[in-house]
């Protein structure tokens, strides 16, 4: 593990203003209940300012407007939670897994870039591209004629590339639609473990640089994704949905398909976005939970609402 | 890959009835929007005829109604979808893997059907039973006892068989019950990637021939799927849920246990289906989504409701 | 397989009063429909007595209270189910895969217990801890550092310990924060096929002993489970959540991060719980479902409520 350094040292490389005794060492990073003695730990929101007073961390890293809450030696940066990111890179580089594990099933017409590591188990599909410096944990699955970029990581089990679900309805049986097109990934993209990213069914599913997808989300075939946009666990996005740039998508929720989501659009937990978004802005839609009983007079209320309109 | 085939060859081998220059030469399909010259498109959507006059497609597929929508050489079809469809497959055969792979785990007792295609990393436990021609794609894994149809596609990372979440409380703790029934899969069934299906408790669990599920869906215990149903991405099935035959179910629907849903039954995207549904028809409950402050007065009103009822 | 059993020798192991011809030969568990001579099956809810009076099994299992509901040769007993799945695990112990799959990968530095069984294509990297007699099924990935206790069962696909999603935003671009935590699994626990549970940012996330998590559930980072809570199917728990002892949470339910749920708390299916909950109870929040068009006016009815309010 790279370190210790004084906090005048992390200053000099990452910036920010030190303020107390700037001589003091750093060992680790830690959170606000949890860091222990050399440890350095950061407020991000003063509503944790009680948590702070009771930290045994040696330093903190806060935003200027919270300098005073504490008279510990600190940090003040602009932008605290990144810089702590930063911080925390610095004590714990990545340390992929070395080189291909032996157990990987790599196809001959595949091209690896510079210093890509495959974990066990991986599979990569015929004329499959990676670019340099990416990292695939175990056992994911890459199939035929998808293109990695630069800097990606994927995650356990995740599956790039299978057939979108694209069938035509005839005589009560579905005619497959053979998926021809495939699936481009960008540069610095990170991919959650079991996540799945269907390849096109003619054109490609594109998910652009800098896109973070957290474990188990689906991407259906044709989706394109735009650059910087993060998406958390447990979604689904449909088929040919265009997501923005800059979009955040919570948990759960669900795309439909064929619309399209602008630039800086949030989307929350647990909503289905069922038309498109043209403007910018927080988009929601959760059912209020209660407790059973109440919740189950307030649904039967509901339900009999457009009736009573109706006599009205 | 296979062909060319001029329009007329296609007609002779499908179907469907020539208008135009029935010599044009057609090497691929494409999209309405991206595809090019010797490539043949389809419009199975009148709304989308602005997009047919800009396609530069050399031939298109449609329907009797829209025959007129072009000037282009062009083959009249009832479904031009499933004909599309069809076109398809005569220039994308399904190139299976050729074989077993090696590094796949097959355990004695399994039996094989002829042409069974296994990726790199497959795992078939004891005394499974694969029909002919069927494809199991990279990390597919079987476990004891269960049978696969012929014809049948598994993508990558699916699971078939694993135990049913049968517990019994007893004292605040979970008792397991052993999961002793299969998975029984009938003949030209696809089961997307990360799928899950697990085995009865006691039963078999069931899915019928020409069924067709997207990627991360899960199916409970016991659960019964009706011949040629459709299940999309994300989807649950709880367990002993029995489905009927031409069922579609929509993106991250969920079914809950034990309840049966009838023939040509259609569930809507995100709808939580909760109890038996014994008329075919389109069911649907999702939450309106909105801006969120609109939402959130939307929501606050909402809870209000059986309030205000009750002192009315 | 063990046995046959009589009724008596049943009794004599379990407990449990024998009424009618208690030397009965019993060979397997079946359910009320489908069970067959010297089968025993069980009645937990009364309302299924109709299927009691068609059962052809040769025994029953059923509660002080429906004791008379048959005259079949029968075992009393104040929780058949409970009773039942003993029963079962009499005649069908579990078999676990024998001893570790040669294809399996473990890392020099991890330290697996007695007993420990590992299906094909295991990976379990540097520094884990796997407990005696705990069973994985084929295709576990286990990344570094983590901990798992004695007798857990994991099933095929799941990943423990992948990197939280955890991202700082710093001018539209997103920073990552290394994951430094680790999972920790106490005793008795199972999980289920691709299911994911993820590595903490800073402190460990942690699975208290005898939680059972069914398949496709998503654990963000730093999330605690308490001992004895059970988690159906696609639930996704988000990051820094605390679910109490002895919770259950239905299928496809969502919990969002950062928040707390009290012990004895029942989430329903397809409920996004959005805030800390103190008190044991069930919990509901589900849009109720409808015909389509029913649906279709219900809900634009309900987006014009609090304008309507807003105006009265």
């Amino acid at each position: 593990m790279p370190g210790p350094f004084t906090l005048q040292q992390i200053a000099q490389r990452l910036g920010g203003r030190v303020v107390g005794e700037s001589g003091i060492l750093i060992r680790q990073v830690g959170s606000l209940e949890r860091a222990t003695r050399e440890q350095i730990t950061f407020l991000s929101n003063s509503k944790l300012k009680a948590k702070l007073a009771e930290t045994r961390a040696s330093a903190v890293i806060l935003a200027p407007g919270d300098e005073k809450l504490t008279g510990l030696p600190r940090i003040v940066a602009d932008n605290p939670y990144a810089y702590f990111a930063r911080v925390s890179q610095l004590f714990n580089p990545v340390v992929t897994q070395s080189g291909i594990h032996p157990s990987a099933v790599i196809a001959p017409s595949a091209k690896l870039g510079r210093n890509v590591s495959l974990g066990a188990g991986c599979v990569v599909g015929e004329n499959v591209v990676i670019g340099d410096d990416s990292c695939l944990y175990p056992r994911v699955v890459l199939y035929p004629g998808c293109t990695i970029g630069a800097r990606v990581v994927i995650h356990a089990g995740a599956v790039i590339g299978a057939d979108g679900f694209g069938l035509a309805p005839e005589n009560g049986r579905w005619v497959k639609i053979p998926q021809i097109g495939a699936v481009r990934i960008g540069d610095d993209v990170e991919i959650g473990a079991n996540t799945t990213i269907d390849r096109g069914a003619l054109d490609d599913t594109v998910i652009e640089e800098g896109v973070k997808l957290d474990n188990q989300v689906q991407v259906g075939h044709n989706v394109r994704i735009g650059a910087h946009s993060a998406v958390a666990g447990c979604v689904g996005i449909a088929g040919s949905a265009r997501i923005g740039r800059h979009v955040t998508i919570g948990g759960a929720a669900m795309i439909q398909g064929h619309i399209e989501i602008a630039d800086h659009v949030h989307v929350s937990a647990g909503t289905l976005i069922s038309r498109s978004l043209t403007k910018p802005g927080t988009y929601t839609g959760i059912y209020p939970f209660d407790e059973h009983d109440a919740w189950k007079r307030n649904a039967a209320r509901l339900r009999r609402l457009a009736k009573e309109k109706k006599n009205a």
